[in-house]
């Protein structure tokens, strides 16, 4: 080990010291096996891989030869002290071995064994290692950890192979990290650290992320998430990779489990835990990504450097049909392919047989002389976020061996491009001499038109990711309901316009409200889920109108008195949804919906992580699809946008565990609150 | 070539004989060269590898020997007919070339070729070649062919490789298909015909295709468009590959340009001619793919006989992490992954550690033991409209040698499960004898979740596609707009109401008119664009509010005449656009969607070849994403489907060229139309 890396690590560890998992000066192997069907072989191998890099001790009950070395029959049996401990010993076991690994001195603990927690007294066991670890200044990782690997520390602990490479993997499912693996070697890329968490007795996914802003080798990192247990350790940890300019691509299971029909409030039920993950995500300026491939392909796409100047891409294939297919993908993908500029068509038009537009059809041209590739590709460059070839270029060279140079040279040439402006190829050949040219030059090369341009699409999401500081996620439970009257002066308070209003207990009292304003009346029973239940009545004109309306709601509901509100009557109002909700993990999350009662139908809602401030609600409003609306559609004028967002912002503050006002009508001449639900918060911390 | 070739080519060829192009008694390749980097090497390589099966010639203009073969120097030297030449010469040695190839007897010609449409003169000497092989009794492909294959002929006359196998492709782009030709022997599978149909001089897409539905090495067919010219050809052609079982898959180009802002209805702006290509592939059984790795996918697993008994489907992973991904993938793509039968849970919980949900988690018993992954797979089959397997299965023998026995053992076992049950599997192995056993056996394997997810979910599309008659497309091009009342006209004798209306020539017959109803009135002009002319006025419910309307109407837009309208307003009414266009390939269109004057906004639209009827117009309402407002939303009552129904299915048979309904309301007690737009048609085929 070199002092460089000493520094680097003490610097990535910060705190908990973790520095025995990822520099350990011994390692030992318990349940070492020379059968490559065990998970003893693989932990074993992989350990003497680095033996020149540190001393490594296997232990396997029987004693004997492991893997062409000796074996000692105990951890006691080794008789010198060892830093890391790998321990890949039976369930009933584990126990028994991590105390020996302890009391030999190991100040980290890798636990592979699976099933510790099935156990009878699994879990409790399991929190008296962790306590036990710590108290002895030790970390515990596991068990069911599938294994760690840092690339340039030689240290290879777990099952598969892992190519080295500039990506880190923090996953919590070994196999879905190993696949992670597996996908980035096949682009040509690799790992620089992999971490299986398993069950995080003890040392957590948010504390390995943490680690890696000041790792060397890494430049991207890919993190899968089943869920966050410390979410202030996700959002810093996210956030110090960003500012370390290494972005971190999320993979997340559970978004088909999301939206959850028993929620108390439409804000609960319009928005699930993984659109509140995508919230953070965005706050901590990490991009999601929905599958292993796209996951591989996005981190490979970052790690290699590709930060594209916008959205805007310009195709070029050798291929119409090919070129044409790319746009519609990368549309899809959120990219614009917009004309070319005239100057850059005139200069095109030159040396293409057909018209030049984007995307750009060598038609022949490439075939005709391989440099148009590059000359095209260049030509372009200046008014591209980034250039994608996609086609049979790379595979010339295969097919046809006396193409080989050339192809190789425009290769070469793409690759000097790439350093002024980013270039990612799709190509018809999965490997050759060109496509080799292209990797090493630092060209992502994908297989297949659809990966390489989410892959893009997914640099732009995260070039345009701002992270931003939100308060550390405060759980507060959902308590009372406030009643209609107080939620409306807690609206009031928090500047949100409410219509007039007060209380009847009699008809002749909710005649005289009525009489008190112009224009239509609302009566309103002071209910939970009061529209279903009927205790809702509109658009009430006359004082016999309104008297039958309270006769009937107070009667029919058995209420002593009814809500009397004027109606809000106003032409051009659209109406939103605006709701704030706690989330378990995350805390405080502001959602805005469109459409009003029919909010659940369309489900076109933004949410992010609360506070928001004026203008980040008028962002979260341009992300509407019914932002149009907002615009004013079809003749209609605009609302009053800077008062929406005055809303949201207001709402995003309020301390209370659920406001939702459903609707907020939005006109040109402000906003007024017409119906809201709020629920008080008690803190979950308490009773503890 | 045997009897039974014969006799299915001429039953594959129809009255359009091809027969020479797919099994020729002869073969010429003008244009031979020697140069792998060349088109000639390839087209006589491959022509040279069906030597055994019938004569092939090759000519160059230099004559000597190619690919070890003497060759002529014209085709005039050969001396002897030739069924089939094949012409990879310059542009401009193309006119002089096919001439001599139909001198020769040739009853088909192949043009390689690229570059003869740009020539000067180009388009009219292709019209002309066409014409003069015609005459001759022959057929003409190309030119800008990529080629053409036919693996049991073994004939070969295309650059490139082209593994064997079940999946026909017949492409508008030679690369495309080229590239569609490789990811199938990715995936272990291959074609058996291909045809690039380069510029379509004279054998079209359509052709090709009607030929497949009787080519006996075809089990499913990928077709990929950049245009139809023969509607009626596709839709036929389409309908008797769904007949004779064989599932046609089309990938096509043009999504990301779909959507016409210069469109002169809302129906137009709605809809782009991909949606209507969907469209026409639902009439004709076809699904559509977006990608080439998608259509690959697709056709292999519809080729391996991949048939879903339904959408619900069983994930079985040795990863709780892979399955949980797997399933967000799934019901992303639209498949169902719904909880297991209590009896199957009750099964699968006496082996399986963790508690058997859906996705089923091994959770570690498939590394215990092998056989549960067939064991598991087994028990869920009964409840399964497919099983899909996702994880490490088939790495067991790459990353153990040991484990190689007993893992193929278990491949077997699963390949006479997918006898009863499809049975689809993603392997993190792409390669390796488990996955051989697998893809031997029939069962599809692919390197990643969504791509194997996707195409389940798009077997499960082909089996629930039904074909249904549509009358042979029949262009109209849009005449003039009709007035406000005679469209109204034109509904009412299609049977759809509307409301009670009148002319008024000045404020006291509109006020006269108005006093001939109860409630609201409405006023008119009868422009184009009325809504956004301001000439439209709403809710005048007093004989002055009425009078001024008319007065500033008429003096406004300088009218005689205003239209005088009852104004519906019924309660809990769901307004939808219902329209009809023609497209210019599949003609009449009927098109559906949600919101009337927002339906821009929220693009929530299908639409349907015309005619449709009324149980076809109810499916259509079924697809909307607003259909739960139909059915009653929250507490309102539902809509009057039956007569929404009869509306569309009265508008989808107008003898009109566009008719646009916007808004028809709909309510419990039937639909009004309360808006309308119609042009009259006029045939475009008239002035030709």
């Amino acid at each position: 080990m070199t002092a460089a890396d000493t520094v680097a690590g003490q610097a990535a560890t910060g705190a908990d010291d973790l520095s025995a998992l990822w520099q350990p000066r011994s390692v030992a192997v318990v349940g070492a096996s020379d059968n490559p069907a065990k998970w003893g072989y693989w932990l074993a191998s992989g350990a003497l891989s680095g033996r020149d890099r540190r001393a490594v001790h296997l232990v396997n009950h029987r004693g004997g030869r492991v893997c062409g070395v000796p074996a000692a029959r105990s951890l006691r049996e080794v008789g010198e002290p060892v830093d890391l401990t790998a321990v890949v010993v039976p369930a009933t076991a584990v126990g028994e071995t991590v105390t020996g690994a302890l009391d030999l001195g190991s100040r980290a603990v890798l636990v592979i064994t699976d099933g510790v927690q099935r156990l009878p007294g699994g879990p409790a066991l399991l929190r008296d290692l962790a306590r036990r670890a710590r108290a002895a200044g030790a970390r515990l990782l596991g068990p069911s950890s599938l294994g760690i690997v840092d690339s340039a520390q030689e240290l290879r602990l777990a099952w598969g192979h892992f190519a080295p490479g500039p990506v880190a993997i923090v996953t919590q499912s070994g196999q879905v990290g190993s696949e992670l693996a597996h996908l980035l070697h096949r682009h040509g890329s690799g790992v620089s650290r992999f971490a299986s968490v398993g069950v995080q007795a003890d040392v957590t996914s948010e504390e390995l992320l943490a680690g890696l802003a000041a790792h060397p080798g890494t430049t991207a990192v890919i993190c899968y998430l089943e869920g966050v247990r410390d979410a202030a350790g996700f959002l810093s940890a996210a956030r110090a990779l960003r500012e370390a300019g290494k972005p971190l691509v999320v993979l997340a299971a559970g978004d088909s489990a999301a939206g959850s029909a028993a929620a108390r409030s439409h804000t609960g039920a319009l928005t699930g835990s993984m659109d509140v993950l995508d919230a953070a995500c965005r706050a901590a300026g990490a991009v999601r990504a929905r599958t292993p491939a796209e996951a591989a392909a996005l981190a490979h796409t970052l790690a290699a450097g590709v930060r594209p100047r916008g959205d805007r891409i310009v195709i070029v294939s050798d291929s119409g049909g090919q070129g044409a297919l790319a746009a519609d993908v990368a549309t899809a993908a959120g990219l614009r392919v917009t004309p070319l500029g005239s100057g850059t068509r005139a200069r095109l038009a030159e040396t293409l047989p057909a018209v030049p537009g984007n995307p750009v059809d060598l038609a022949g041209a490439g075939e005709q002389d391989l440099s148009s590739y590059a000359a095209v590709a260049e030509a372009v460059a200046p008014e591209a976020g980034a250039v994608v070839l996609t086609g049979y270029f790379g595979r010339f060279g295969v097919d046809s061996p006396g193409l080989r140079e050339a192809e190789c040279a425009v290769a070469h040439r793409l690759t000097r491009l790439a350093r002024t402006v980013p270039v990612v190829v799709h190509s018809m050949a999965e490997d050759g001499p060109a496509v080799d040219v292209l990797v090493r030059g630092g060209i992502p090369v994908f297989a297949d038109v659809e990966t390489t341009l989410r892959a893009v699409a997914g640099c732009v999401r995260w070039e345009r990711a701002v992270a931003r500081d939100v308060p550390t996620p405060d759980p507060v439970g959902e308590g009372e309901r406030c009643s209609y009257l107080a939620a409306r002066d807690m609206l009031r308070e928090a500047g949100i316009p409410v219509p007039e209003a007060g209380t009847a207990r009699s008809a002749d009292e909710a005649v005289a409200l009525a009489a008190s304003w112009p224009g239509a009346t609302v009566l309103k029973a002071d209910l939970d889920h009061k529209t279903e239940a009927g205790g809702v009545v509109l658009g009430l004109r006359t004082a016999g109108e309104v008297a039958a309306a309270h006769r009937d709601l107070t009667a029919r509901l058995g209420l002593d008195s009814v809500v009397v509100e004027r109606m809000d009557e106003r032409a051009g109002v659209v109406e939103v949804l605006v709701g704030l909700r706690h989330d378990p993990v995350f805390g405080r999350v502001v959602v805005v919906s469109s459409g009003g009662v029919e909010a659940e139908l369309w489900r076109d809602t933004v949410l992010e992580l609360a506070p928001v401030d004026e203008a980040e609600a008028t962002a979260m409003l341009a992300r509407l699809r019914g932002h149009p609306r907002l615009l004013g559609w079809r003749g209609a004028p605009g609302v009053d946008i800077p008062a929406l967002a005055r809303a949201i912002a207001a709402v995003s503050r309020m301390p209370v565990a659920t406001c939702e006002i459903n609707p907020l009508r939005a006109g040109a001449d402000g906003v007024l609150a017409v119906d809201a639900l709020v629920f008080r918060g008690h803190s979950e911390e308490e009773p503890a």
